[in-house]
């Protein structure tokens, strides 16, 4: 099982590191964190990263997987990454997105018609690319999966490896990860947090752009 | 806010990536992936890091983070990671661990007789260190806090973001990263899992091992 886990300048790390903890303790997996660039990618917070494949050396992954972005409009406009983006989807058998990742999906033009989820902040911009919103953690639309923002990645990956490999091995994954979440506050999605919590957020946003 | 999370060979991505997502949305913060060796580090699952900063750059953080590996025993015989953990906790405000990365601050001797909570499956190591053993998820003690296994990390660096900055700022932040957590299974802890889970994840571990 070959998974290419796409990077680009300001990907936010957790969104795959979540999904790659989860994927790459599954039995028979060669996975690479690819990028179209040369020399190590920087992620919004500032973890520096070497890709290990680019376009040329994995064109055909099994499972390709996209992150988000804090500054998602970026990859949207990286021609080289939307080109492999549509040849590496004619062939995998899994499509897997976190975060805006999906937005990349949709800017290639590949999940037209299809329905998935992304960052609540983001999800206006599914429709606008022809894409189904849900407000679901996780989407599965056919060979496509989608979860929401940033820690949303390890839920994907635990269903998406439910899928592959059965609920066993994905339940084994999820004690070897220790995943029995105990969030100390119950404000993880807009529609939990409340708006005082929902305007802080946003002004942290605002001066986090401000601030690059 | 200067915050030092040590890497080293072999080092589990996850552990230090989760909270790293969470404290780098803090106000003020200047975050830094410091490591004893010159060059980038590679995780135990292939994640290839170029450090930011070493003891000599980053003696004295206001909070230390150290996470675990697969393969724990690596970082207790590297001295010139004990050695920086000890000069750095005499001045840090608060000294943070994931996983078995609070072995490494047992090893290094700075946490004797406090109480810590590591990886399921390195629960017995601490009180061989003379450190007092706990099966909670986020442990206080002092300045000095410690989450569990892997994805634990993530509930360990919220608790001490709202030690830091107030409930209403870490509530942001969860909201940011949408840490609203859907596990598919129960499976996430060993109290929790069952004796066939169980069984499934010793035998991953130890293909694991075996093929490295």
């Amino acid at each position: 099982m070959r998974i290419a886990v796409a990077i680009y300048e300001d990907f936010t790390a957790l969104d795959v590191i979540g999904p790659y903890e989860v994927l790459a303790g599954l039995p028979d997996v060669e996975l690479d964190f690819l990028a179209t660039s040369a020399g190590p990618i920087r992620s919004d917070n500032g973890l520096i990263v070497t890709p290990t494949a680019t376009p040329e050396s994995l064109p055909d992954p099994d499972i390709m997987l996209i992150g988000g972005s804090s500054k998602p409009f970026g990859p949207l406009q990286d021609e080289a990454l939307l080109a492999w983006v549509r040849q590496a989807s004619d062939s995998a058998t899994w499509m897997a997105s976190v975060c805006t990742g999906a937005l990349v999906y949709g800017a290639a033009g590949v999940i037209k018609g299809r329905k998935a989820t992304t960052h609540w902040a983001a999800r206006e911009a599914l429709p606008a690319m022809g894409v189904e919103m849900s407000t679901d953690r996780v989407v599965f639309d056919g060979n496509f999966v989608s979860g929401a923002g940033v820690s949303a990645g390890i839920d994907m990956a635990l269903s998406l490896a439910a899928r592959i490999y059965g609920d066993e091995t994905a339940k084994a994954v999820q004690l070897a990860i220790e995943y029995d979440p105990q969030p100390p506050f119950d404000s993880g999605s807009p529609e939990k947090a409340g708006p005082e919590t929902m305007q802080l957020v946003m002004e942290m946003f605002a001066a986090s752009a401000a601030a690059s």
